[in-house]
């Protein structure tokens, strides 16, 4: 392994720690804080995932790239502005990254540290709403390239806040989140057994948005830089 | 029809399918979490509505300026920013995007897909609030128009987060929008019965803009991209 | 009254007009919703207050700078980048603009259109609050005029929501929105004895940031635009 | 003592000042209004400090640098932005700044000035949580500076409106901030028994910030401004 991977990999190990210490974090915060309102607890959680985002995407952007998603990391080979051999080890790396960021958060919020969610989330709806969010989120980011990092930052914190609602499965679209948040039996969490379903739903996703890049070449040119 | 219409509808009618998710989305899930906490949900909507416009309009606004609206679609070509011979095919496509758009949510949040709103919106009050609403989104449109796309991006998602407030109406300012939120019985729906009081003031606030704008030439000039 | 001081009167009253009917309109309709919720009711007034501020500010700021408040008028010529002649019509814009944009929001929500607010808002505390919400806004307008329009509209409407939560007031910051305040007898309303003891602390706040800017020069030097 | 220094001093102190009536003074008001729903009062004090933080930073950065916070002024120092010399006028500035804006805050809220909080935070998961948010931030600022001043006052605004959530000490991450919260015995408050540990977490962070910047180089070369 060569020193450009094992940076590809602390970079994305770190940034998808950090994603899921929000993630899960405001999610503790919030269910503590509510009071049993819902509501409230998932603006909270949807604020501050896209407040956690922005910094995020722009201090590991110039690194790796602050995908933080295998099916963003797929796409950024597809588009061949990573090369294959790299794809393995950032995913491997997000992984372990989210279980990393879940294990930091339970102690953070002095709970036990290894449990497992028996939050249920299946069915065909939510992974309609699965294939929505990851095509919307593997969209903006194809869209939005051309303007930058900051703008993609900002694109892709608001999207995601807004898709915490619009779609029914508060749009997890990310299957190294998905792995981490089977770990956590708080707000965030998914049931182990759930896990495939959304995975599942994810990558037709991102085979759908390939397919749709391909047919019509709505992507952008690959950059000089 | 040629291949640059085809584009401009495929991309309006993609761009407005996603608001719809968007707008009905959030506007279901808000109702089922707050508990009957109506400006709970008002503020979700809101604040979700303007998260996704966001990145809706930088990834469309290159293709076909990711108007979503027939007003919009209207006074661009009324400012000679888009030959007059697409307004009717594009206005054609935000119509079937808001449709399927509401579709794809219903089965989201496996909800009967067709359905007409019983939410009873009308009277001269929210005529006037749709009136100044729509005045008050091509208004921002016009005038940041010259600041580029980012900048407008922005200034539209506040302006509309905004506007579901202080607009007595909660601003639907879209006659796109508002044909397909008569096929929801959900949060943002609107009973077919009044959706003509809403587009009628809609295009009121378009004849006044353009008006206004003749009168005392506000608009700014045409570009040269 | 040369066309000059006419453009900038229109644009001052509209863009005042508009940013009351933010103002008074959220608070409407947060009050309605809120079911007595004020910290919700707060929340939505503040966040729609800086959504509105800024579209608006973007829009007006190149035809008359986007002040819609005396106190930053007078600044302005203070620091010559207004002709004293102008700033008596434009505060008499302002002023009218305000009571404009309540009328309207009074006929948005179907309530009688001339009323006085019998808000109580008085005491030594909240005109502190008032001389610390007003140093802040002239503070961030001064020093944030060197970065450009977009990111002064971004740091004014980002003072302004939070300055309805730090300052004790809500922070009205105006003496002209504080005159349209006086005609709505809901959330955002201010009784009529109590308008002078909040302009005289926003006057005395624009004293001070003048004796500070005099002595400490920190104010930027006049541009060249 | 030159009066560079001085310079330095006033604009830290400033800053910190009017950052402390954000952060206090936004709790205040939480605390009153929100009917003892904290995940609401959370919401606005988080929600309030990013956006004050935002123009702070603006306006600031020009200056001093807005550090606002001590172990940015040594983290600046380390990385050879700021001489040592100026660490110790800067803190002192920042603590006494801190002092002012918590007292300003009692003022405009009609409360005790001199008053010394009971809210108990302690123990290893809320130091841990110190550590987390206080590496975040500090990570957020050394890896935003090259975007320039705008970005990173965005950024920082946005992790610290995240923060309050996902850590669970809601994310003093700052030891001015931490001793002027001693003084106030409202929602923002700590106990002065649990400060140090606060105190020693936040630096505990920085020297692991240091020390990770010193490895593996991930912080900016100096520029040239």
């Amino acid at each position: 392994m060569n020193k450009r991977i094992t940076v590809l990999m602390a970079s994305e190990c770190a940034a998808t720690a950090f994603l899921l210490i929000a993630v899960v974090g405001s999610g503790i915060a919030a269910e503590r804080l509510s009071g049993g309102n819902v509501a409230l607890a998932l603006l909270a959680n949807a604020v501050v995932t896209g407040c956690a985002l922005f910094p995020l995407i722009l201090a590991f952007a110039p690194i790796s790239g602050a995908h933080m998603n295998p099916v963003v990391t797929i796409a950024a080979a597809a588009f061949k502005r990573l090369p294959w051999a790299a794809v393995a080890p950032m995913v491997a790396a997000q992984v372990a990254g989210g279980l990393i960021g879940v294990w930091i958060t339970h102690v953070m919020f002095d709970l036990p540290v290894v449990q497992f969610s028996q939050h249920i989330r299946t069915g065909p709806a939510l992974w309609c709403a699965e294939i929505v969010a990851t095509v919307g989120l593997l969209g903006t980011i194809l869209r939005c390239d051309s303007y930058g990092v900051p703008l993609t930052a900002g694109a892709v914190a608001a999207y995601i806040t807004g898709a915490y609602w619009f779609t029914a499965s508060t749009s997890f679209a990310n299957p190294a989140v998905t792995i981490a948040r089977i770990l956590t039996d708080t707000f965030a969490g998914i049931r182990p057994l759930d896990a495939p379903g959304f995975i599942g739903a994810q990558l037709a996703a991102l085979a759908l948005v390939l397919a749709v890049a391909k047919a019509v070449r709505f992507t952008l040119p690959a950059q000089s830089k």
